[in-house]
């Protein structure tokens, strides 16, 4: 059986993802889709607009056979951490043969060239992204000024989010020497900054503005049907949308306390804690911190870390260590045929319930963030009453027969 | 000038304290009035129903010359350092003639005999004491009972809230060989357990319940006008009331976390993270968490120790230390006149407006749970505009002229 590999947010499911797997089946000829998503803290620093078993769902209902959470401690992560946890999951099934991922010009060789730059880090390219970090501008920026100098891309296309991630996802496969063969397939119009809904294929940021500001069924003409369904009984239950303004009292405490913020050098820490005690919400809290250098979306990350008291060594080690299991949000019948044959192929522990038994395991350490991450979400349900503790001991994956 | 000190909380200020402060002028012929006061967390381990700068300017309106802040670490805590926190403060200004409470019976003797059995701790007083908490009573109980084998007073008049802190006052008086000549007035009826208004003279508690179920317009006829008047506006501005209901979420977040507790011996530790893990809000939590030896009030006490991350060895240090300033919230001219003695007379440093200096200093680490008592109770205010952390630092004492 051919597998085609994704890597997903789902934030939420729009007619895009459902193109993206469709296209995706159609040009690799692949039978089943296996999908790292991200869990309930997103790469751009944000909570999930519905938590990661609703999202889990309407995945199955779209296509996907198998979906595997990428460890939130990658998921919130810059884009070579993202991919550098999402690809070595896909890797470590062993079931994978393509990695399909969208781009803005859909052309591969451009893409690969620049992730072979980043992936010998050649004294050149390092001269050069330190010159561009040097004159204040932020590490993303730098490094697409740095790669454009090498290969036939333009600073402005390598800048894209979605092509900066697909080069990430392409260095990775060629660091771990990874049999999976890597695809793109081009992105439908649509800006991943839009935020403004324009037409059926609008940006996951347009899409989750107007749910935010006008509620969930302004979004049904946006959405497919199930993803649609699935969003409003979670808002319905009081469980969405959530946006990164549900933790502003938890963020404030944090920071106002003094916890660590990894990564966070060059006077950024002092900057976010004396913002904090200006500020009386997160928008007010990220205007105050913003700067050239520090993106929105950096600083947001930064934010989340403080909210998931993430260690500077606990950070440190996951990046070093990369994944330490495969954990199972839910499949399909297809899907529990893949799992099967997982039980030979995969080279990372397969977790279908957490528990958490050894302390001092790796994949514990790691897996405790997950846990977090689903009780600080749980937190901001306004139904109150679903803000238990424990609900993540007790799920068991979703199957969709 | 003869100078009255009292020990007081005002959640809210009612008619039971104006006669409080009356009735002890008449019998002492003090001309001013010191009152040390818990600022916005309460010695039974709840945060005040409306913030230090509120109860002050009530306060001064109703006849306190000087107010001086009974320091955080103190003002939410058992008996004993609760009193110790209070006394050595009336004691450390160097001007307090007199200290007047009240109690039930309105007896010195029968207290000040029970005083010294605890300054002394007997062998025979510690014996029983010992084989009382052998038999699962909560400290409280036990000492009652303990001391009521060796003083007149039954175990039942030795209970009661208001005997148990005039006997701790009374030790410390002793302890520092304090030239404060004690004084104790019968209090009016009203029960301090009652929770419900019973005429005009009714208590905190009851009040209390009473305004945050039916509002602050319930409670017009059960307190002084300044009272309520002020109550009223903080309310209008979104700053009241506030109850331990309204950290919920902290609480929640800090002990799922996994946040050090000081004094959480004997599994009662991990009775707490259990519970935190299957409870949704506050309530709950207490209700889980409790059992015959640990009472509401101390367990409400280890989670606000836990919302304002106490730490187990700062806890232990403030114990041994005693309080390390005088902090003064506000005062009349007569207080300031107090003041201006108190240059002379006074043995610790007196605050007027707080500054983080050195780190080190024992002063500054108390402080610095005071000035995170103001920001944390900042964040339970309905009017997010003023959840700012900064408000500490730029506030000057209220001067009634």
């Amino acid at each position: 059986m051919k597998v085609m590999g994704i890597v997903v947010e789902y934030n939420p499911f729009h007619f895009g993802h459902q193109y993206h797997i469709e296209e995706g089946k159609r040009v690799t000829g692949a039978e089943a889709v296996v999908a790292v998503m991200s869990g309930n803290f997103l790469q751009r620093g944000e909570p999930a607009i519905a938590d990661k078993w609703a999202r889990t769902e309407i995945a199955l209902s779209q296509g996907i056979d198998l979906l595997i959470e990428l460890p939130t401690v990658f998921s919130c992560h810059n884009a070579g951490v993202f991919a550098k946890g999402a690809i070595s999951i896909l890797n470590s099934t062993g079931v994978v043969n393509y990695l399909v991922f969208g781009s803005e010009e859909g052309k591969i060789e451009s893409l690969l060239k620049a992730a072979k730059v980043l992936a010998n880090e050649s004294p050149e390219f390092k001269r050069n992204l330190h010159s561009f970090l040097k004159e204040g501008l932020s590490y993303p920026d730098a490094q697409s000024r740095a790669l454009s100098q090498l290969t036939d891309l333009s600073a402005n296309e390598l800048g894209k989010p979605n092509n900066i991630l697909g080069i990430e996802y392409l260095k990775q496969l060629l660091l771990l020497k990874s049999p999976i063969h890597p695809i793109t397939i081009k992105r439908l119009h649509s800006n991943y900054h839009d935020t403004e809904v324009k037409g059926k294929i609008s940006s996951a940021t347009a899409i989750r503005e107007l749910i935010t500001r006008k509620g969930i069924e302004s979004a049904r003409s946006y959405l497919p049907t199930n993803s649609y369904e699935i969003l409003k009984r979670e808002a319905e239950n009081g469980r969405a949308p959530i946006t990164l303004h549900d933790f502003s009292n938890l963020i404030l405490y944090q920071i106002r306390k003094g916890v660590e913020i990894p990564e966070a050098r060059e006077g950024i820490e002092n900057r976010i804690r004396r913002a904090a005690f200006i500020s009386t919400n997160i928008k007010e809290l990220i205007g105050s911190i913003k700067t050239k250098r520090y993106t929105k979306t950096k600083i947001q990350r930064m934010l989340i870390h403080a909210l998931l008291e993430l260690t500077e060594h606990d950070n440190k080690t996951f990046q070093r260590s990369g994944p330490q299991y495969i954990r199972v949000l839910g499949f399909t019948e297809k899907g529990r045929n893949i799992l099967k044959q997982m039980k030979q192929t995969a080279s990372l522990p397969v977790i279908l319930k957490p528990h958490l038994q050894n302390e001092k395991h790796p994949a514990t350490s790691m897996l405790k963030y997950d846990i977090r991450a689903t009780w600080i979400y749980a937190l901001a349900f306004r139904e109150s009453s679903l803000r238990r503790g424990d609900t993540e001991f007790k799920r068991h994956p979703i199957y969709l027969c």
